[in-house]
Formats: structure tokens, C-alpha cells, sequence
């Protein structure tokens, strides 16, 4: 994503305010290089929580990206499409056996995220939940690839997916992790009650510690020897198999 | 597909050969326009009758495939990989209630073809059936999306697809169309016997009167208006349902 894409904030106290007021929002924080770092301590400390980066960089490239103004040296870039506050969604969530989910691990393909974000919107998913780390930001591509439907269903962003697995589970959702590990199929597994699907990053899988706090690893059963399936079909089978179960009696 | 990237025959007679023993396995022809239509005209039915483009160039274009070689004028490009002849495929199979085989509309986008070479090897079907026009060629960037599993599934291909519809029917199987009009879902209706799978293209979808041909329509049901799914979606929901009849009792 080139950094024409992002709106941009610039200074210290409106950064400081859009990471206390929206850190989900904050895609990235440039630095110059020469500033002490006491004058911009709880920008560090804020981004630091909320895994946003934080990057120092020479003055040259802060002028490259706001021009001349009053920078202080800090600009932020602030995602054009609003990502959802977990807490805030769960909130005003009407949670029933029927309320599905769908948790990504970090899907770096926009062409990849933006089918997901279709299929996910189309099955029915309440919501798309994405890590801050690993994972395509929000470009054109990704709009492209959606074919306009990333704004027709929540994008929820966290910053820590053990903490998000923990929350789901307080909130009443099982996890069910998609993994060729899984010892039952899509097909087989009890999917019953409020339920979140965990698809993982498309080169690395998911990790066996995260595995571990799932309610259920799953499998899609495959044939020829193929020992994968691109992570946006593992999606779609994932989504439209629950969007039976939810259709047919 | 860059010329590059196919092998290249030349000379009337080896042209002629190709295109009498194996058409499937031409992509185009070039022939220099200052030649007399009566030394090529047996090359020029063979391509008709096979759907083979079929394109007239200026000397230079055909020292720029070949070089300095006999060209006679004449040069093909032959697929680097090998299609199947669908009456050769259909006389070898062993068909039964479990055969089940993916028929593209066309698929322009060689990432969506891979995707789909991918998805149906995994989803163990026995065939993917492409049509000559409007369909991406097997380039490398379709065998990098299918992650290697292009060599894993029969690919057959076919000059006209209504034709492959009746040979279909010949052979003994039952042709589902997937398209939004259609009055029963994947879910609903009876997958019974040898199964093929009609998948549209990207933009144009499947004219209506292939999808009368068709023993049904069936449809992927769809929340939050969206109207469509990427081909390579549609096709997992599908290889997998069909997958998903065959594997649950």
C-alpha cells in the first residue's frame, strides 16, 4: 500500500489523540530520527500496546509526506476505512446460536483478503475479525478484490490474537481452527452455537500454541496429495459450510 | 501469456501434423500475410474447425518467433502442457456414482484458473474440462497459483462447449450449472450418479441458452446483497459440496 493511500495526522498531540481515541485506526508512525525520545514517550508506549510501527525516519521523508507544516517531527497514517473496536462490537452484538465469525491470522495477499471479505460478507459471517501484524491493511486492491463488499460487514481490528481468543471465548464463541492437523472434518464437527472460524496466515499456518486454545482444530479432507488449499478457498468452504449448517434443516 | 512461453513449430507440413494430431495442444497460428491462402488452406480449416486463432503478420513478426530458419511462412504455438482429448479421457474412465468432473465457462484470470486447477485436485475430481476461447492458457503464473497441482488433475479441452455438454450427456453425466437464477441451492438438490459442474465466466456469467441444456441450475445462497461470488469461490463451494456428499454418509 503506497502511503498516498492513507489520510495522514501530523504532530504530536493529535497523534497522541488518535491512538488513545482510535488506535485501531493508526496504521503506522513515522519519527524523525534527530527528535529526543522523551518528546514523544507516550506515542511510543501507546503504539507499543496496540502494535502499531513506529519507524524513524530522516526529516527528508517526514517533508515527503505532509510537505511544510508545523509537523513536530510525528505523522501518523490513518486507515481510509474504519475498522470496528472489538469490545465495542461485542457490545451491541445480539449474540445467538446462529452468529458466526470469521478470524483471520494474518492474511498478507489483498487480492487474497478482499476475496475473503466477499465470501465472508456473502455467507452471512457477522463479522471479520484481523490482527494488526501480518495482515493486509485495507487498499484499493483489497476494495477491488471485495468487489465492494468490504463495507457490508464488520472489520473488527485487534492487536493480539491470544487476547482476541480469550475474548471471543468470554463473549460465548467457540474457536474452531481450519489446519490439515485437525482431527475432525468440517463435515463431522459439532458446529453449534455462537462460532468463530480461525483460518491461518497463508505460508506459515497456524502455530501450535494457538491451536491449543482452540475449542477444535478442523480439516478439509484432500485428495491428490494436496497439501493446501489457498487460504481464501479454505475461507469459502469454511463459510459456506457453516452457512448450510444455518440453512439446511 | 508471453509468446516465450510456448514451443514453436514451424513449416507447412509439421504445422498441418500438430493440427491433425493433437489440436488441442496448438494455441495460435501465425501465418506471414504475403502467403496465398490456397498453400495454407487445409491449416486454415483444421484451425476453424478447432477454434484455433488463426492470425496473419508481416514477415517480421515470424523471424521474431522462429529466426532465421524454413518457416514457409507458418508457425504454431504449442502449449507447453499437455491437454487431453475428451473422447480419449472419457473412453479410459472408469465412470461411476463417485465421478464427478469441473466444466469452466471460460476463466480468464490465470490466478482464479489456478486457484481452481488447485481447488479441484484437492477436492478429488476426476476432470477439469476448459473451453479453447475466452480461458486463460496453463501460463506460469496459472501454475503458480495452483501451487504445483496443475500435473495432479486431468485438464480435457474442448472446441465448443455445447458439444462438450452432449458429449457429457453421452457419456453418461448429469450437467449442474451454478448461476444465481438458479431455483434450487447446492444444498437442496440431488447430486446423484456422474456429476459435472458448470462454472461461468468471471464477468459475463453463463448465457441462457447453455443453462437450458443443463440437467439444473443451482445456486450458492448469498446474505447482504451480494450478487456474486469469485469464480474461484463459487468453484471450492461447489467442489466441495460435491466432495462433502461423497465423503458423509
Amino acid at each position: 500500500m503506497k502511503n498516498d493511500d492513507f489520510v495522514k495526522i501530523y504532530g504530536r498531540n493529535p497523534v497522541e489523540e488518535s491512538l488513545s481515541a482510535d488506535p485501531s485506526s493508526v496504521e503506522k508512525i513515522f519519527i524523525r530520527k534527530s527528535l529526543k525520545v522523551s518528546s514523544y514517550f507516550d506515542i511510543r508506549r501507546l503504539a507499543k500496546d496496540n502494535s502499531i510501527p513506529l519507524v524513524l525516519v530522516p526529516e527528508e521523508k517526514i517533508f515527503s509526506l505532509v510537505g511544510d507544516v508545523n509537523d513536530q517531527g510525528i505523522v501518523a497514517l490513518i486507515s481510509p476505512v474504519q475498522y470496528l473496536d472489538y469490545y465495542e462490537w461485542a457490545e451491541s452484538l445480539h449474540i445467538n446460536d446462529a452468529t458466526g465469525v470469521l478470524l483471520l491470522q494474518g492474511i498478507e495477499d489483498p487480492h487474497n483478503f478482499g476475496a475473503i471479505l466477499r465470501t465472508a460478507a456473502a455467507a452471512g459471517m457477522d463479522a471479520v475479525i484481523v490482527p494488526t501484524q501480518h495482515q493486509s491493511p485495507i487498499t484499493p486492491a483489497v476494495m477491488k478484490s471485495s468487489a465492494g463488499t468490504a463495507g457490508k460487514i464488520p472489520i473488527i481490528r485487534v492487536h493480539d490474537l491470544n487476547q482476541a481468543l480469550k475474548d471471543l471465548s468470554l463473549t460465548g464463541f467457540s474457536v474452531h481452527a481450519l489446519d490439515g492437523k485437525g482431527s475432525e472434518t468440517i463435515w463431522e464437527t459439532g458446529i453449534n452455537g455462537p462460532s468463530a472460524f480461525l483460518i491461518g496466515n497463508e505460508g506459515k499456518g497456524i502455530p501450535d500454541d494457538i491451536l491449543k486454545k482452540c475449542t477444535s482444530v478442523i480439516s478439509i479432507p484432500m485428495s491428490n496429495e494436496v497439501e493446501s488449499l489457498n487460504a481464501s478457498v479454505s475461507a469459502s468452504v469454511v463459510c459456506f459450510e457453516w452457512r448450510r449448517r444455518h440453512t439446511v434443516q
